[in-house]
C-alpha cells in the first residue's frame, strides 16, 4: 500500500471528501484482517490527512487487551509499514483504544455502550460511531442483535454497520441474515462490504462507461459478441484452510467479487450518481442474470481443484495435501461459468467468469469482445485476426487496452492487428489496490455506493443457486477436475468456451 | 526516405506485389519532382527488391543529355540517399536511359516511340509502358495528345498515363482538361496522382474505419459532433514562388490533398476493396459536399498570407518580400474553410478545413471530436472538459490517439482527460512519409485504387467554385489577413469556428 505522502505531487492530483468526527469501532480486532488491512487502511488515511483529529478507533475482541498492549500489537505487525514513518505513527497511534468484548454476552456489550461513550467525550466524536464486524460469520446475527439490544444501533443517523463477507452460504441463509439484521438496523445503515467494488480500476468501468460518449453505443448485443470476466490467483489456500474448506471458490469469489464485476459491467446508466440509483441498476442486472443451462448447470459450470505442480526450485503441494485440508476434500479452487444477461441490453451475449488459486499469473480484468466487421474488405496479415476486443485490468498494471486493426505497413492493403493501451501507473502513478481505504473512507462518509444492498447480495446468490444446490446434494453431477498448479485450470473449462467457439484469453 | 533494406526485420513485415516488366518513362525529367521525388521513390523501389529485372526508366525533357548524362545527374542530385549504397545505385543505375523529346514537336514524339521500342528489346518489356507527366499543367492537354497521335496510348491493357497536380485551375478547365485526356486515352488508363493518398497513414483510415467493427456505429452525426482537419507547413514558398504565386492554399492543397482526406474520413463502407467501388463512395461524398454558406462564401471561409517572424536568430520574410513573389499580391498562404457534406450520414456536422504555410509545426492531422455525453454522471477535475476526441495523425509521428475520460484517483468520484496511443513507429518502425513510392509502384502495377477518378477532381473543383468566383471576380470580399509567419493563422480563423463554439486543436 503505497503512502500518498511520499509523492505529494500525487497528493494533489486527488480528489477527496472529508470524514467527520467519529469513533470506528472494529469487532474481531485480534482477528487477520485488522492488522492485515483494516489499521494499514486507517494509517494509509492519516498519512492522506483525511482522518479528522475529533477520531477515535476501538478494537474489540475477547482477550483482555488495554489500550496500550493494542497499540503495541498493531505496532509489531504493521512495523513495515510504520518503517520510516515513525512519528506519524505516534500520533495516528493516539486514535487507538481497546475495550474486551464478548458480542454473547449482554453485560459486555453494556460496557462497550459506556466506554464509548467515555471516548465520545474525550475525542469529540458526539456519538457518532461505525461498527465494523469482521468476526467469524456466524457471528454476524447475533452481533448485530447485541448491538441492537444495547441502544447502539438506534440512531440511523449517527450509527453504520460494516459488515464483511461472506454475507451468507446461499441464497435462503443469505435471505434469513438479511432479514435479521434488517430487524436491527435500517437499510441505510448497513454497508456490506465487497472490497473489490473499493478498486480504483472497478470504479472506473463507471466512469469509462458514462463519462465517455463512445463507449456506450457499442455496449451491448448488437455489438458485444461475448464477456470474459477473470480473477485469477497465484497463491494457493495458505493459512485459511480452516475457512477455505467450508466455502470454495464459489462462496469465495464468485458470488460476490466477480459477480459485482459483471454488474458494473453490465448495469444500465443511473439517473444519477446516487446510492440508489447505482444500487437500483446493479440489482436490476443481477436479477435479469441466470446461468446459461439452469436446468443441467453442469453444462456451464467447471469446477477444479488444484494439484502439485510449480517447479523443481518451487514444488507446492496439492489442494489435498495442505495443511487443515481433508484428504478428500471437494471444495473448488477454481470455478468458471457462463452467464446470460436476460435483457434488452445483453440477451444473447455470454459472460464468461472464471476464478481460481494457483493459476500462473495473478489477475483481475474484464474482455469485451466485440463482433466481427460484417464485410472483410481487407486481407488480415496473420491467420486468424482477433475481433476488436476493449480489456479493462483491474489488477495488475491497472489501466485499459484497445485492441483493433491497422493497415500493414507495405505496398498492399492489408490489416493488422495493434494494442493502444492506458495505464494508470503511467498517469497518475501507480494506484492503491487497496480497496479497504476507499470503502471504511465511504462507510465513515455514509456514502453507500460501493457497498452492496441487500436485493443485490439476494440476486447473487439467487444466480448460482442451481450450482449449489447440485453441490451440496449431487456434488457428483459437477465433478472436480484436477489441474496442475500454476497452470490455467482444468482442460474442460477450456471446452467451456471452445463449444462457442470462444477461447479464454491467455494473458 | 528510410531504406527497409537497412532493417531486414521490417522487410518481413511488409506484404508487396509484384510489379511487371515496363519502362517507365518521365516527362519532364530535368525537373525538379524527377530527381527530389520520382527517381528516389524507384531507387526505394529497388531497394525494396520490387523493381522487375525487366525495367527501363527513360527521362525525356529538352535538354540534349545522353544516357550517360542523366545518370551522372541523377547520381549528383541523390548523392544522400546514393551514400552508403554505391553498388546497388551502380546497379540500378542500369536501369536509367534518357532521350530528348519536346513533346510539342511530333518528329520528337515519333524519335521517343522507336527509342522505346529499342529499349522494350533490350530490357525486354514486351512494349508495357508507364508514362509520367512531371511537365508543367499547361502542357497536360498537349502532351496527352502527342502521346495518342504518336500512338503511344493505343493499347489501353500496356499502356498508363500518370498525371501530376494541379488538374485543372476551376472546376470548367478541370473539366476541359478530362475531356481531352479522356480523348487520349481510356479512364482506366489515367492515373491522376495525388501524393497524400500514397501516405501509409491515409490509406489506414480506410482500414481503422472498415476492419474494425467499432469505430463504424460511432462514425456519423449521431456521435460526432465535428471534424477538424488540418494540414500545416513551417516552410514558406521556398523558391517555387513562380508556381506559387499564380496558385495559392486553396490550388496547391485544399482542392486536392485536403479534400482526399475529407473523402476518406466521410466516405461511406465500399461493397468491395476494388478501385471502383472506393471511388465511386468517395465521388459520392465529394458530390454530397458544399461550403457552409454558399450564397456568402465568405462567412465560412478566411484566407491569409504570412508576413515576418520568426525569432532573432531566424528572421523570416514575409510571403510579400520572397524572391519572385509581388509585392502586392493577393495570393493566400493559408486557408481555412467549413464544409458541410450534406447526406444521411453527415448533415450538419462541420468538416473545418485548413492549411497554411508558416505555421508552427508540419503537421497533417484528422480529429473527430464527438458529442458530449447526454448526462454528466461525474463531475470532472477540470473546468472544461473536452469531450470524447479521436485524432488520426497523417505525419509525423503517424498513428492515432483517443482522448477519453477515466475515473480520477481518490475518494471521490470524478473525472479526468487522458489519452491512449497507437504509434505506427513503435509498432513497425517509422513510416516512409513519401507517397510517391507507393504511388508509382501503383500505377506501374495498373492499380489505380488510390488515384483520383475525373469526377473527383470535378466534385472537388465545385465544392470551392463559390471561394474560387469570389476570388477572381471580387477578391476583396475575400480579404486576405496577414499573420505572423509561426503562428497558426490570422486570429479571424479563430472565428470560423469559435461562433459554433469550437476550437481549433493546438497540437
Amino acid at each position: 500500500m503505497p503512502s500518498t505522502l511520499s509523492n505529494p505531487l500525487r497528493l494533489g492530483l486527488r480528489q477527496e471528501r472529508v470524514i467527520s468526527p467519529q469513533c470506528l469501532v472494529i469487532f474481531g480486532a485480534s482477528g487477520d484482517l485488522t492488522h492485515r488491512k483494516l489499521i494499514p487502511a486507517l494509517f494509509e488515511l492519516y498519512l492522506q490527512r483525511r482522518i479528522p483529529s475529533e477520531f477515535g478507533i476501538v478494537g474489540c475482541a475477547r482477550r483482555p487487551w488495554t489500550d496500550n498492549e493494542f497499540r503495541e500489537k498493531m505496532k509489531v505487525k504493521l512495523s513495515n509499514k510504520i518503517s520510516g514513518k515513525e512519528t506519524e505513527w505516534e500520533q495516528f497511534s493516539n486514535y487507538l483504544f481497546y475495550e474486551p468484548v464478548d458480542l454473547q454476552q449482554s453485560d459486555h456489550v453494556v460496557r462497550l455502550s459506556k466506554r464509548l461513550n467515555e471516548i465520545d467525550k474525550k475525542q469529540a466524536t458526539h456519538g457518532n460511531r461505525t461498527f465494523y464486524l469482521s468476526v467469524s460469520p456466524n457471528f454476524y446475527a447475533s452481533g448485530c442483535k447485541a448491538l441492537k439490544e444495547a441502544g447502539l444501533l438506534d440512531d440511523p443517523k449517527k450509527s453504520r454497520l460494516v459488515i464483511e463477507k461472506p454475507f451468507g452460504r446461499d441464497y435462503s441463509s443469505a435471505k434469513k441474515l438479511n432479514k435479521i439484521v434488517q430487524s436491527c438496523a435500517e437499510e441505510n445503515q448497513i454497508y456490506r462490504i465487497d472490497h473489490y467494488l473499493g478498486k480504483e480500476t472497478v470504479q472506473n468501468i463507471l466512469v469509462l462507461r458514462f463519462a465517455n460518449t463512445i463507449f456506450e453505443p457499442i455496449w451491448n448485443r448488437n455489438y458485444i459478441s461475448s464477456v470474459q470476466i477473470t480473477s485469477s490467483e497465484t497463491v494457493g489456500v495458505e493459512d485459511r484452510a480452516g475457512y477455505y474448506e467450508s466455502s470454495g471458490a464459489l462462496r469465495d469469489m464468485l458470488q460476490n467479487h466477480m459477480t459485482q464485476m459483471l454488474a458494473v459491467t453490465a448495469m444500465e446508466p443511473p439517473g444519477k450518481f446516487e446510492p440508489e440509483a447505482i444500487r437500483n441498476e446493479k440489482a436490476k442486472v443481477l436479477q435479469a442474470s441466470k446461468l446459461a443451462d439452469e436446468n443441467e448447470p453442469w453444462n456451464c459450470c467447471i469446477r477444479g481443484q488444484y494439484g502439485e505442480g510449480g517447479n523443481i526450485s518451487n514444488q507446492l503441494k496439492g489442494y489435498r495435501q495442505e495443511d487443515g485440508v481433508n484428504s478428500n476434500s471437494t471444495t473448488e479452487t477454481y470455478i468458471a461459468t457462463k452467464v446470460f444477461v436476460d435483457n434488452w441490453r445483453w440477451q444473447g451475449v455470454p459472460f464468461y467468469l472464471r476464478t481460481g488459486k494457483r493459476l500462473p499469473k495473478r489477475l483481475g480484468e474484464i474482455v469485451l469482445t466485440f463482433k466481427d466487421v460484417p464485410v472483410h474488405l481487407f486481407e488480415s496479415t496473420i491467420i486468424n485476426p482477433a475481433p476488436n476486443q476493449l480489456i479493462l485490468r483491474i489488477q495488475p498494471n491497472e489501466g485499459a487496452t484497445f485492441k483493433f486493426e491497422v493497415k500493414s505497413p507495405g505496398s498492399g492493403m492489408k490489416s493488422r492487428p495493434v494494442e493502444m493501451e492506458f495505464s494508470y501507473d503511467e498517469s497518475f502513478g501507480e494506484p492503491s489496490d487497496e480497496g479497504y481505504v476507499r470503502l471504511l473512507a465511504d462507510a465513515m462518509l455514509s456514502d453507500p455506493t460501493l457497498f452492496t444492498r441487500s436485493d443485490e447480495v439476494e440476486a447473487a446468490w439467487k444466480l448460482y443457486t442451481p450450482l449449489i444446490e447440485l453441490m451440496d446434494n449431487s456434488p457428483w453431477k459437477l465433478p472436480i477436475y484436477n489441474y496442475e498448479s500454476m497452470t490455467w485450470g482444468p482442460p474442460e473449462s477450456d471446452q467451456l468456451l471452445s463449444k462457442d467457439n470462444i477461447f479464454w484469453r491467455r494473458p
